[in-house]
């Protein structure tokens, strides 16, 4: 690679991890988290920009008018605009950022990340055509990490989904009477709320809400409320009782029948929901995985052995091993005495025929 | 501490490091394997020896020995012996320790384990009424590693038992109807095997015999047997059938009916078994477990679900959650996709009232 090369490369590379940072001023929430940088042909930051939500303009739009009110509407002629997602290419509630590129002349685009969408993707070959030098794929893995969620919800129109659950390490959930207090310890309990507090929507099944009252909060070691609350959702047919725990939750309970899985995610979705954290019990967990519906397992296992009957997951419909439900370990860390596996399904969750 | 003794520390830990090493030159069997080494006045290593199995001298006649050859009858006047386990101080096959380091008149003795033996311990107090400068402890951890197997014995009357499962990450050793095969990969099979290498005696219920038809041998990566292999042991009262693997295993197996697990290991202990290796099914696995017979724990945790009633661990009569059989974790290891948890139960395995 000639020397100018290298120096414009590790320029650009610069401005993606920068345009990361910018992504993440944005909201979490039903659009994605974009971030854009604007390069002078001599790789000097002449405007940055990120995406403040719904109907707001997009980091790209937000960037040219920074950097149109700094430097005079001609600015952009040459320039190169680093951008952390695929320019969008369909006029939604803003005009398509690949039109708005091209009119204002610049010259060169970069782009981590892919849009999958089939009315928004498509941008970086539109630049093509109209003479811009596109480059796809920039710190690409730290750009899937980011919008991880957006991007399921993209590829598979829901939300992405985790399921949680604790287990002794026999994979049992209770003893035989029922009791399962602090089988897992406090640090491993600090990381689930942690966790729940990353989540748009936390679900539980009315029989874990009936025997356990929980209060489906994301919580800090002290017991004060994180910020970000997930909705709870209640799933089945059984009343909330009155007293229940979660009525007092900062925002209102949802409840739904539960019957078709892939109906309740459209339903989570539509309220804007990207993130659903599946809290059990073993049988909507179950359901769950047999569905296909998992994008990300956090099992916490206990270092304790119980045996007996009250298992944490039940019936897969695995009938032969041929069947199994096989998952990558991405992660495994000691919490305390307890373990958190993380792993993801195998194949591609789909729905079932 | 003043220079004089922090040099004689560090010599003396050295030589303990160096007898550790020594004592690995004698076989595991009933008998502990010990090192010595004897050091002049000034720190030089005088002599060293080691145990090579019962009837023949323990560590420390021999390092006597050695040092009579070498440098005469009165060498030990005045020396010091570095012993990994405490003298002892009975006559057994041979005469007592204690007394002969006293008698060739050694003026210091440091060991690293003290000997819990009701007839053999005492050795120490023994040196120290006869004025010898005795320390204990130094290197104690090293010692106790070492000696893991031969403590159990002496400390529970009984070899030291593994058990050893394999499951999905929900506790499930195989579908519903009953195939399991390739559950855990090439790497956890490898390691399995070498465990076994270092057992004495494997053990599986006839109800795993008569699935799977077991080798019950300890095998390299490339299916030729290790040296040492463990002799097999089948628990159960229902016919090894003429055909079995089992019975091509170049040592002849053993059967037991296995109603109480206790006679068992006291008979399995009697052919020279310390170290006993667990192998299932399921019903053993749990009744070496609810029998509070175990030491340790390997669970090889699989990165697939499985769901239904094929459980890793049966009942293990936890009614209620103050009964849960809690366990520390010492390691936690990735092996290709597979995990490995190492874990030994909180309290002393006891037996039953």
């Amino acid at each position: 690679m000639p020397q100018a090369d290298r120096e414009r490369s590790a320029t650009e590379r610069d401005a993606m991890a920068r345009a990361l940072q910018l992504a993440l001023h944005g909201p979490r929430g039903v659009n994605p988290q974009v971030g854009a940088v604007i390069l002078s042909p001599a790789g000097e930051v002449l405007a940055e920009g990120w995406h403040r939500g719904a109907g707001t303009p997009h980091a790209e739009i937000d960037a040219l008018t920074n950097l149109a009110a700094a430097h005079g509407p001609a600015a952009a002629r040459g320039a190169t605009a680093i951008v952390t997602l695929e320019p969008c290419n369909h006029t939604g509630r803003t005009g398509p950022c690949a039109e708005a590129l091209l009119d204002a002349g610049i010259a060169r685009v970069v782009y981590a990340v892919d849009d999958p969408g089939v009315l928004s993707g498509g941008g970086g070959a539109h630049l093509r055509r109209g003479g811009v030098d596109v480059e796809a794929g920039l710190l690409r893995a730290e750009g899937t990490a980011l919008l991880d969620s957006w991007l399921t919800v993209q590829r598979l129109g829901r939300p992405h989904v985790t399921v949680k659950w604790a287990q002794s390490l026999d994979g049992r959930a209770a003893a035989s009477d029922g009791t399962s207090q602090w089988i897992t310890g406090p640090l491993a309990r600090a990381d689930v709320h942690a966790r729940r507090a990353a989540a748009d929507a936390i679900v539980v099944g009315t029989g874990t809400l009936l025997a356990d009252d929980p209060a489906l909060t994301a919580r800090r070691g002290d017991g004060t409320l994180y910020d970000h609350q997930p909705r709870p959702v209640v799933v089945g047919t059984r009343a909330v009782p009155q007293e229940a725990a979660v009525r007092q939750h900062p925002r209102p309970f949802l409840q739904d029948e539960g019957d078709d899985l892939v109906d309740l995610l459209g339903r989570l979705r539509e309220f804007g929901a990207q993130r659903v954290f599946i809290e059990g019990g073993p049988r909507l967990a179950s359901s769950f995985v047999r569905d296909g519906l998992v994008d990300e397992l956090l099992v916490y296992l206990a270092p304790t052995l119980l045996g007996g009957e009250r298992l944490a997951l039940g019936d897969l419909g695995v009938t032969t091993i041929a069947d199994q439900r096989r998952l990558t370990v991405s992660d495994v860390r000691r919490l305390g005495d307890d373990l958190l596996v993380v792993a993801h399904p195998d194949l591609p969750a789909k729905e079932e025929d």
